[in-house]
């Protein structure tokens, strides 16, 4: 298959967004092709344009928004789409984009992922995030991604000894990392005890959705992130020969039941599994070829689920490696390292993308204080609904 | 670039749907798997689904429409996205299927073009539609697509001496049309004299949006239609051995100004012409080789100035073949023989997989009454926005 790789990144501050959905898209954007090179105007290089989002017809009511992008960016006529695959849509826009030059229809390709999702806040909120969920048997019934969290927690506290308190490291963790990250949504440093003591917990930490806490979780995020993606053979001719070419090795994805009680084994995560093998196969890597991973922690406890899905633990030993510190910025893989969905913040679409990005950066050796030392191969799990669609990446500049 | 083509068709009747979207969806890709005698279950050959809508999420509040497709069909684990690109949702499904095998990422992939639009009718089905306007510059301000095309309407009269009665022989045309086809959403005669009389005018065919009348214009639809596609190098081993075979031979896409004030000239329909002509020429072929053609006419100037831009007729000269029934039915170069978006109606995310099923039909030698003598080659141009992005796939039995 045809060589594909990313050439330039972008990424805005992750928050409450002060700007409107199109200027916060078009920032992510410009930043990519500023960070890559790229030209607007008539001599423009880019083919095509892919944005991913779950909510900016549902959220912000519009459509076409790929279409406003071009125009916006003074791209024309390059070709554009917008895709949608839930909280994995920002994954599902750069598979489009690697499928489009793989083919030969395209040789550069400019993916945004972006979601303006504080627009709607508290039940609106969960209610627009709960239209993942399957429309006739979930949904309708009141249904939310907490409630489903919060009983896969049981599932698994039940099966493999995991506490609640496991939750807690892997978030201290994680906002540990986005501390050091600038374009992260909470620049604030937990502390374990604060948040797991019984003396206070409820106070600090109060209960979500049984057994799942307030620190358990994602918060609400506005944000955009983009990727300039081309073709290995094109690099030089299109003017992206002086760029770190970090390419994109393998890239899987698979779905489960949507209906998240049609599962055989509800603990399992079997689109994890199954886009992260397709992933690796591709790559030609295993799971100990890893040396950073961005996993989907919308919920604490997806990070511990998936680090096993992918095979960096053995099936029910994800909490001990966390508790271990094993996943930790300086432990033997890193996991999160841009301080995850928990911290870094999590605007549906932009999410993809934003794992991508936080990659690109280790393995060009661009992280800062949270560089992982001499990362060659990195892998990004993108989550959509509860598991039923899910987008895995692995990315390396060996 | 690998040969794709299209074993399997599937199309709902169009007008008000009785069930809900999902049961539509998954009626028009069974009939599409049926037709082409594609399992189900494990041993199904789907690799990917790709579901093309514009309002799933804004009008049945619907997010990862595919996934739930993929869960209904039982045809886990494939993968799956939804698309969306206003109008040329459904297209632009059908763009990322062929890139998807061409890429050979995918060997068999399904199409479903859907909406279910008459959830919202009235004023709130108009402001739907508009939010495929420029969310800032045009949308904001109250702008209709309505509105638009009566400005390019008055434009074309002014410039190239259009009639009002010229829409109404297009009109009638594709009323005629849809009469022979059993999927069509209105199934009723039209006499020119009946919609052009001044005597009673204002009756019959009152104006919507001057100089438009209703007459002018598509109805809001329900419907789903569907295709599975499939590399030409695996039909036989994939069990289509015995299918006729109808190649994907060129496939473009070009988008204009996203806001329409800002084009040129504004007259033109830019994206029309470059996406038609990028189709033409990985097809190898020219406006004289095409047979049949689906043209979209969500209002009937744009099936007049489209038959200008994709080079059937001179600029300015599209109404004057019109009226000399060129493209009727027994005309030199039938346009909408299925009955187009005015008669056939107008699903959006559906209309561009309809097109391409019309085109299947007639290239099979399957059209029934309607169908064009010998037809080999056909075009399919897909509508998005007001222009802003326009999909043309070219398809051939040749």
């Amino acid at each position: 298959m045809r060589s594909v790789g990313i050439v330039g990144i972008g990424h805005t501050k992750f928050g409450k967004s002060e700007v409107p959905f199109m200027d916060m898209v078009c920032d992510a954007a410009l930043q990519a092709m500023d960070d890559a090179g790229a030209k607007t105007g008539r001599n423009n290089v880019i083919d095509q344009v892919f944005v991913g989002t779950m909510g900016a017809g549902m959220v912000n009511r519009i459509s076409g928004t790929a279409s406003a992008v071009v125009d916006t960016l003074n791209i024309r006529p390059a070709m554009a789409e917008t895709v949608e695959n839930g909280p994995a849509s920002g994954a599902s826009a750069i598979k489009l984009g690697f499928m489009a030059i793989a083919s030969g229809m395209c040789d550069c390709v400019l993916i945004i992922g972006a979601e303006g999702m504080r627009a709607v806040t508290g039940w609106e909120g969960t209610d627009f995030v709960a239209t993942m969920l399957h429309p006739e048997s979930e949904y309708k019934y009141g249904a939310t991604l907490p409630a489903f969290a919060g009983m896969f927690t049981r599932l698994c506290m039940d099966k493999y000894g995991l506490e609640s308190k496991d939750l807690s490291i892997v978030s201290v963790k994680n906002h540990a990392n986005a501390c050091k990250n600038p374009c992260a949504h909470i620049h604030s440093r937990v502390v374990l005890e604060r948040i797991t003591n019984p003396a206070y917990i409820n106070a600090t930490n109060p209960i979500v959705a049984d057994p799942l806490r307030q620190f358990d979780m994602c918060p609400v995020s506005d944000g955009a992130a983009a990727v300039l993606l081309v073709a290995e053979d094109k690099k030089d001719a299109l003017g992206f020969g002086d760029k770190k070419f970090v390419k994109i090795a393998g890239m899987g994805s698979a779905t489960d039941t949507h209906v998240v009680a049609n599962r055989e084994v509800p603990s399992d995560l079997l689109a994890v599994r199954l886009s992260a093998k397709m992933a690796y196969e591709m790559a030609g890597v295993g799971p100990e070829d890893i040396d950073v991973a961005e996993l989907h922690d919308a919920f604490q406890i997806l990070e511990i689920a998936e680090s096993e899905e992918v095979g960096f633990f053995k099936r029910g030993e994800g909490h001990l490696a966390a508790r271990n510190g094993e996943t930790a910025l300086t432990g033997k893989k890193p996991v999160n390292t841009s301080g995850g969905l928990k911290a870094k913040g999590h605007p549906l679409g932009a999410t993809g993308v934003s794992q991508v990005v936080e990659l690109v950066r280790q393995l060009r050796g661009e992280a800062g204080e949270r560089q992982v030392e001499g990362a060659k191969t990195g892998l990004a799990v993108n989550f959509g609904g509860f598991g039923n669609n899910v987008v895995s990446t692995v990315l390396t500049t060996k």
